[in-house]
């Protein structure tokens, strides 16, 4: 997935009501039609109870939202890369704002999930901590500022310096991770304006996930690369 | 579920290799099997990105190690009940030792459990905690000394007293909510004793999950009652 | 100290800067001079850092802002209930809304203090949940809804339910169990009225610690009783 | 401080009841007079409410255990950097095996402490986290394996790729952080051994906290660079 030359447009369903269950199959549907008509990498984050069905349903990259560094074992509630893995899903977030983790739980979940076969995206809120995840070899760095979350402003207009920053700084550290955006990204001219700043792509949720028409949203966002 | 006469097995699959994808339904047809055989009321507990498969494959309760007192939102890697209930679940474990959570917490998942249809198991490691979670009104109280977990010593035997003084300080403040045990629980005679002790079942996980044959392991359990 | 007849006032310094340091010991000094004038129990709850200080230079009780249910040993950047008795504290608080801890810990911190002779104030942000911490057996029980702390808006009138319903609930399972209540309070008949709803006594914040004049805003609290 | 020469060691007095009160003060006097008679710079990290007692009543650089990375406000029972300033701390530690925090609270308490004129010492467990903390600034890292430390074993000779692996890459990330290292450090070849492998010092606590003698357990640790 790394070599790919599209940007990488990854749906977080979140807990949004509107992407549980059967609408997480909804909304995994619109990606992949979108994905095939627009020739765009779109995968999709449902809760880790609906990635079974999301992914033996709809041939489309699924990436949990979260999982715990641990191994096989006494661990009641956590979240195990191989089972993640085994239920369908390709990859993961880690540390997402919402669900933030110690620097060394970071560090173990993107060694468990590299173990399990798992790529790795981890969110982070500014430039020095894009920098300190880049040290730890994931998949993708997702500069997110929280003050942005759910606002409908989007990071690559508010704060074109956070993200461009997070590229030099993550490039600096190690070449090999990519470097995605988000916070308020739902239109054509948001996700183009993060291309243009260096990013390989984005992280979305509410813009796509509370749309009354996902799909539409979605072609509204790819449409214009 | 709550009148049921007979006592209550959980199984508690925690992040358990040996009860991970395939081999969590595998149990879980055990669990059936010896449940109809029996007599008895045996649920299942397996991790999130199984609870799918293994409730649209096997016809037993399953339970939902861990849910997240939240409502539908802005929330990642959250665990939303009514998520969990549309998987196929139809309760819940809250607070195991092995995924504590605050007071207020325990309070807002036991509410939301309750609003999403689940039943709920809450979780405690001595008589005054036990106490304290019965105001909170769940349908089960699991009292388990964590120092006992997995270690082959039964709850039953090493620590009758805990048992017994956690049924009565819970009939005390709320009369509706019944009380298992767990913690070294694997033989018919650790079933036996929680039981005149005054449980109405025990929470068990490696006795079971790492038995060699699961389902004579659970047959051993129960064939003594 | 629970044998005393009239009103306790806790006041929460937090870790606002007019109730850091120097200016820690002069809040002190103006609740030692309200409290002598008039006759009521004020308490003043410091940062861990200036506890020492208050105590030493002011003849008032301090109240440690939380303490870690632990006992001495390899623990790094904890609060030890016996170095917080040391440094001059009286009692403390457990499970302020902004410090939440896990059942299995609020228990553990009151029998710690316990332990080391401090009287504890168990905050909590509903009925339910204060006829929980009633049966960990605190000397107090500090009703406080969340959403209403900082607000300026008092509890005993914005909610009283929440307090004559933790009064009616703490009473039921243990009568020993004095309530507290806050979020909000800043005046007399906000006072009044928590007293009036069976409440014995006041916990608050910003209406003292910002105010301009600290010494003149506590009287102004306690001058109608 | 930075720009001193000689070997900083910095000793954890934890929750030692044997570094608890009055003892924390006996030992920092011991750390003075160890210092003064070898000329190398030793530090005293007391529990919170040491700090001012310590430092009032010793002239040895103090520690916290902890900051948060928060600004004054409305914060219970959090550790304010300006409130541990005041009561005469130099620096703090951050991030101790026994005190983990979130990637972005690291940045944010490493920030919070430089605002308020505290050194920082950010606590990390292998060589991909020590690289990572690096990228936040600060003064250290102290590079703890937690499997080895309180057992005595000395990471100098345990681990000594983790010590020269750390001091490499995080000259890789920023020159101007210094490395400690620690965790079963206790004798004079341990620090010597760290100091060959580049480090610029030790952390160390139950060795010197709970010998007999701790002036005699720091004069052996010195006395033979």
């Amino acid at each position: 997935m790394n070599s790919s030359k599209s940007p990488l447009i990854v749906v977080n369903l979140k807990t949004y009501l509107q992407g549980t269950g059967e609408k997480a199959v909804t909304i995994a549907k619109a990606c992949k039609n979108v994905s095939e008509k627009y020739n765009v990498d779109i995968g999709v984050s449902p809760q880790f109870c609906d990635i079974y069905q999301v992914a033996s349903q709809v041939d489309v990259p699924v990436y949990s939202q979260h999982i715990d560094g641990i191994d096989g074992g006494s661990h009641t509630g956590q979240i195990l890369a191989q089972c993640v893995k085994d239920a369908g899903a390709i990859g993961t977030l880690v540390n997402h704002s919402e669900r933030r983790l110690t620097l060394a739980d970071i560090d173990s979940s993107v060694k468990a999930a590299g173990k399990a076969g798992l790529s790795t995206i981890v969110c982070t809120n500014n430039v020095n901590t894009s920098a300190s995840a880049a040290s730890l070899g994931p998949d993708y760095i997702a500069i997110e500022p929280p003050e942005l979350i759910g606002t409908g402003v989007p990071v690559s207009s508010a704060d074109p310096q956070v993200v461009k920053g997070s590229v030099d700084a993550v490039k600096n550290v190690n070449e090999d991770v990519k470097v995605l955006c988000g916070a308020g990204i739902s239109k054509g001219e948001d996700l183009q304006a993060a291309l243009e700043l260096g990013s390989a792509g984005v992280l979305l949720a509410s813009g796509v996930v509370k749309a009354e028409d996902p799909e539409k949203a979605l072609e509204h966002l790819v449409s214009q690369i």
